[in-house]
């Protein structure tokens, strides 16, 4: 394709601006490689008066993106002003009209997934989102086309580049969940509202989208166990450590055949000598195990607009490249190998659990009694030194156990005498 | 494109008879994800009646490979046979004759790439080489698509697995290279003759095409600084460790603006913090920083017939997509945004030196002056105890220096009476 091709962009936030910008000043480089030259025709921003640390371009400045759609001249729509109910609008009616769309909507994406590639389809329009998931690292690439040959067995993600900045903090500097939190949102790492990061949502939409990709069905994200780190407590990253382990916000996404897909997300021990447990600060990581390619692991910036505008200026090239020969696939190909998720009661892990505990004899029994008679096995015990008061920690590692059981009886397990306040119970992912 | 696609298989050795088992064993995977079936219509091998940990497949098997282009149906060949003559010819006779071609063969690309893809372009016919660099790793489509907005400022590379085999069983049960070297024949890892691999050459073929793919001309195989790791000495990797380094065979590749393009492939020092340090065994990884991804990394089997096996299954899939809809690349472009190789003399680095000198005051002044002469700083200077013996060994820190100046001081030191045998000088990275 030759000539210039008219982008509409709608969304001039960090990431927005980050691609008008990185596009102007690389886009001999992108000219050179691809032979594609861009030009932005208009910008849709939500408040035409905001002062801006880059300034609006000179284009058409809209307030309403869809009246991006009404030139002609703009062939590819550019998705990154967030939210859900105008993305999608914006998003089906570029389809409808022709337009390819390039989106880093993550929340879209896992929530309206079905809808949206079908509508996709139904157009023979095609939906770039590359960066919709871990930033900068072209994971979506990778697991659409590099890794097409393998049957994937696990993705293993550090995929919300603020719960793991906050966790290193309280990791490396023994900061409170609080204090690490309120360094982030200082730092610029985590927005005023960063509730969707420490929630785990954030990471759970990316989840979606890579489990989606993986096993070919649009994963429901009603079936999905999600759980963030807010509230994570000091104490419990401690104890990990002194046991060999760094707790991670994790996403565990594994294929278990005809038995369905496990999504989980949530503060999980992993061990420290696993590469995983040295991805730090505002990094994200994704490692994938395929039945061909065996380990592999990608890493890189999760977030901010620079990173990020690297997949966006990637995905301008492949929808370019779309315009000339539309592709086959939409953007999401259904493969029907497995079809569904696996009740999170019935995924199988091994735990971590914490008991604060009176000071006496006959504690331990208790415990392992009910545990015993539910058929969970104790891998080990720790019982830390310190605390004073009347209570004790009291740390058990559980051998594999379906969660379900666990759960039971961890409630039942709070209710004995012995035990007081609320039992901490965490995922630990061995990589076995 | 439906239907079924032809394939011609040249090479049935590890890689090949990989392909071709999850090829059968994963078609329906592949089928559903991209809606493509292959089959392999002929092999080519070398000895017809060798006995084979996997059987011939049934199908045509022929002696020499050009007998596969004579087959109307075959529509891709897959060169994995190695070498580089008869490599060549079939691959250009493929090319002339229309049938994609998708490839391991990084020596024959390193070192006549620009012959080749001239070839595909002249006939409008594509390459693919995932398969060529680090194995299961999609690193050729990440430089090639994932990160095409990028002005790529560095690319470290463990390249080599064997080397890194090798390096890695030195510093973690102080072996011997010669032992750590029969180890690494023993497990398979290294070849009967692993000359290529243990003289940097191997490493230095995929540095090449990396960099030729960042920046945009096919870097010149004749002005690579190569390296290998033969003649190691495990006294150095102990002192590096003591020094808070492990060594590796490393590729670094950096863009010096108008200079041109360093590469070199060598044994250097590396920060045992850096993420780099941490891949062990025979695993490869390459760390890439463009200015506006920031620093990405990408990890996993370097080698081995399964992993290389599913770059060749995304190269086949990539290839029947080209055969409908050809694209504009051929499978490599040249961009001319640099143009030329850094000569190693003009290089600046940061470096190791380790001599053997005299038990007597004065040693350490005369080497300083040298280096002093020269305009060359010293970071710092260690003295390990114990040796005995007339000599001591010596180890300086070496400032960035060009590379250049540094050897000539080296050779002067080396003629200094207070100085006996050979200077060990090895590069340090720092990834600053």
């Amino acid at each position: 394709m030759s000539g210039t091709i008219g982008i509409g962009l709608a969304g001039f936030g960090t990431v927005g601006a980050g691609v008008y910008r990185h596009l102007v000043r690389n886009g001999d480089v992108i000219a050179s490689r691809s032979g594609l030259r861009f030009e932005v025709r208009g910008v849709a921003v939500r408040d035409l008066w905001k002062r801006r640390e880059y300034p609006l371009p000179r284009c058409r400045i809209v307030s309403n993106p869809l009246e991006l759609l009404e030139d002609e001249g703009t062939r590819i729509v550019v998705e990154l002003m967030g939210g859900k109910d105008a993305a999608f609008e914006l998003i089906t009616e570029a389809l409808r009209r022709g337009k390819v769309v390039v989106t880093g909507n993550k929340a879209l994406l896992a929530e309206r997934g079905v809808e949206v590639f079908s509508l996709a389809e139904r157009y023979g329009v095609p939906i770039y989102y590359e960066a919709a998931v871990a930033g900068g690292i072209p994971i979506i690439q990778v697991m659409k086309e590099g890794f097409i040959g393998n049957r994937i067995e696990t993705i293993h993600g550090i995929l919300n580049g603020t719960s793991n900045y906050i966790l290193t903090r309280m990791t490396e500097e023994r900061l409170a969940y609080g204090d690490a939190l309120r360094e982030a949102q200082n730092h610029g790492y985590a927005e005023a509202d960063s509730s969707l990061d420490v929630n785990g949502w954030d990471a759970a939409h990316k989840a979606i989208i890579l489990a989606s990709l993986a096993f070919g069905f649009w994963v429901p994200w009603g079936e999905v166990f999600v759980r963030g780190i807010e509230g994570l407590e000091g104490e419990d990253v401690k104890y990990a450590e002194e046991l060999g382990f760094k707790i991670k916000l994790l996403a565990t996404i594994r294929g278990m055949g005809g038995d369905g897909v496990e999504v989980r997300i949530c503060p999980t021990l992993i061990p420290r000598s696993h590469v995983l447990a040295s991805v730090s600060g505002v990094y994200n990581a994704v490692a994938v195990r395929g039945d061909v390619v065996g380990e592999a692991l990608f890493y890189g910036r999760g977030a901010g607009g620079d990173a990020t505008a690297s997949s966006v200026l990637a995905d301008l090239v492949a929808a370019a490249r779309a315009l000339e020969n539309p592709p086959k696939c939409a953007g999401f190909t259904a493969h029907g190998l497995y079809g569904r998720c696996l009740p999170v009661e019935d995924a199988v892990s091994k735990f971590y659990l914490r008991l604060a505990v009176e000071d006496r004899p006959g504690v331990l029994a208790a415990v392992a009694g009910v545990l015993g008679g539910a058929g969970i096995g104790i891998s080990s015990v720790i019982q830390p030194e310190g605390h004073g008061g009347d209570n004790l920690a009291l740390i058990l590692m559980i051998h594999n156990a379906r969660t379900g059981d666990m759960q039971r009886a961890v409630e039942r397990i709070r209710e004995l005498e012995c035990v007081s306040g609320s039992p901490v119970l965490l995922h630990v992912e061995d990589f076995s």
